[in-house]
């Protein structure tokens, strides 16, 4: 079957589905085509928190509602070393704050609101394959439920995630991939427990990184470093439970814990593709980056990534092409800046057990002590985490 | 011969000249015992940048008559990255400034002072031993002129250098040492040639670091990133000059060249002991730390470890021992910040060509561009870097 549309977008998570509220609002015509089924994609547990940034484009676009009533506003973070826990206030900082609301819950209220709308997203489309993106009008084949369609269009976008079909639809040769993998693992857990603490406590511990984070006041989401290729049947709820408070722990304060209702390790790894656009298809989100969890990147960045290319598909619309043009540089000018502060926070945090010389696996653990003993310490450097943490300009 | 002091003082280098004259100006006898003779201690080419805080103390000290009249004050330093000049402004961010002074200047000055006060400094002292340390009344055993003379004194202060003997006597399992090299070295030159710039270069470039400093207005003294081992008969003049030009390279902007007078190639590597301190005994400077040369903050540890040692030193005449007991703490606690900023440094503007993996190799670069665009495009990077680059407190 033949279709036409304005822009096809390819997957519906966060990106894809924020990319077209931006062109919906503006009137331009657009598809979602997504691999999976409605339920998986509501279904799958991710990041949780918001930067600025991505909370006040939301809030322009008229997508916050839930968010307001529900998204918990934090105005910083803790850093916690050597059994000493530090606030670095945000607010006080930097005038900016962060909202900790569940990645899945924002899918929810994009799909909610493209349902409300009628948007045309296409579930469990098959063989998704983008052609023709080097002319000027491109194509998305795909198959439904056994029968195979054309969407004309005159953009695709890749919002497709790691594994999606677009990145590798670039022509050979004009994308490089630049890779960096940690000798890290992140067992996350989520647990029906009030959080214990009101603000994210990032803890370096000997041995080895914990954090306790939140989904909402009932719900607890805490995370220990293990070693990348660790499996998950070693780790029972007790162990678990053990390590976070060994990790967490501070005099006169207690972890509460709570029935664990999921559980998955997650190893570490930096990516980052040289080009962003291949002639009319653009990439957006995982597509083209992936981020150590610690800063929090991942969905900030592609939340960034959609609201300049969307900026810059209306701005074609006007007959202003600069913003497309320019829209792989100015992507991948920020997350290089990104990248840079997840792989910092990184170091920071997580205990280099894989070095095998007892001497220099020390001096790396005490110069993250160091390096932290002087960042609590500093202003001029909290000032410096808290504008990233908030997250840079889009 | 039997001979008694205050405090002996190990080593003959700025941080124990420089100790000499805080005792001395108390009138707390010491005598400076060196294993080289005046000739090779005076001909020693070292660091030449000195934080505001070094400054200040041979201000106060009444030894700044020559660093203020030679001394070249620079309100900041240059950050250079994919052909781009950006200037971190010291005196603008922080109200700081540093002085570049030859370390060799700063030493030929402090001696100079010694030598019109008629302090006692013993050169090519052999066979130099430190005993008793536990004790009340440590002793330094050292030969001289095929003499061994036995020094009484109340403390022992090895000032003694990486090589020197009184690390070495802090007891066994007393003393932990952490340590990191680098797959890098620098080779350094001499050029009789006025600098082609005003403030300090520090130059990433994908071949490698390059950094354009100075001694004087008449001499300049620049770096390039080598390999750790590589030889110096490698590097014609010609070469050098070639590797300069390449990595320091801008448009509008011309490195002069000139005759050069000395050329040497340093590994770079962190080392820190676990004390300072071992009953009367106290390390100060190398002796107990050294850093990469990328922050310019070996010779600056030095003079703060004495600042604070030679403090405490006097506390204890009036009775007060707070300050020997924390010292090495207080030290170390200083040290292992002034360490993750000489890494933080080294690691942003190093190339790390020994990564087998080309896109990690990639990426690596890739995220120091990013960090650099971050650093010199933030105004709390900026002050971050410049407060400790200018000096954290002693």
């Amino acid at each position: 079957m033949h279709q036409t549309t304005g822009v096809a977008i390819i997957g519906a998570g966060p990106a894809g589905l924020l990319l077209g509220h931006i062109l919906g609002q503006a009137g331009v015509p657009f598809t979602i085509l997504e691999r999976s089924s409605r339920e998986h994609v509501l279904g799958r547990i991710r990041a949780g928190v918001l930067e600025q940034g991505s909370v006040d484009i939301l809030a322009e676009l008229g997508l916050d509602a839930r968010l307001r009533e529900r998204g918990l506003t934090h105005h910083g973070i803790y850093l916690q070393f050597e059994r000493q826990r530090h606030h670095v206030d945000f607010q006080e900082l930097v005038g900016r704050t962060v909202t900790v609301y569940g990645q899945q819950a924002l899918v929810a209220d994009l799909l909610a609101e493209h349902e409300r709308l009628g948007s045309r997203i296409v579930f469990e489309a098959e063989d998704v394959e983008p052609v023709g993106i080097a002319g000027k009008r491109p194509e998305v084949i795909y198959t439904k439920d056994g029968e195979v369609h054309e969407l004309a269009c005159d953009f695709v976008v890749g919002a497709d995630g790691y594994h999606g079909i677009c990145r590798q639809r670039v022509p050979a040769g004009d994308l490089q991939v630049f890779e960096r993998s940690y000798p890290f693992g992140w067992l996350g857990i989520l647990a029906d427990v009030p959080p214990s603490t009101d603000d994210l406590i990032y803890a370096l511990h000997a041995d080895g990184f914990g954090m306790h984070s939140m989904r909402s006041l009932e719900v607890s989401r805490l995370y220990v470093q293990v070693g990348p290729d660790e499996s998950i049947d070693a780790w029972s709820d007790a162990r678990i439970w053990d390590a976070l408070q060994t990790r967490l722990g501070v005099d006169g304060w207690e972890l509460q814990e709570g029935p664990i209702t999921e559980k998955s390790i997650t190893p570490m790894r930096s990516f980052v593709v040289s080009t962003m656009s291949s002639g009319r298809m653009f990439l957006a989100g995982d597509a083209g980056h992936i981020v150590p969890p610690t800063g929090a990147k991942g969905l900030n960045s592609a939340i960034a990534d959609v609201a300049m290319l969307g900026r810059a598909l209306l701005d074609h619309r006007a007959g202003d092409s600069t913003g497309l043009d320019r829209y792989s540089d100015r992507a991948l000018a920020r997350q290089w800046k990104v990248q840079h502060f997840s792989q910092w926070m990184t170091e920071m945090l997580h205990v280099h057990h894989e070095v095998p010389d007892a001497s220099a696996r020390a001096f790396r653990y005490r110069s993250q002590v160091g390096q932290l003993e002087y960042v609590t310490g500093s202003e001029h450097a909290m000032r410096s985490l808290a504008e990233q943490y908030a997250g840079l300009p889009f």
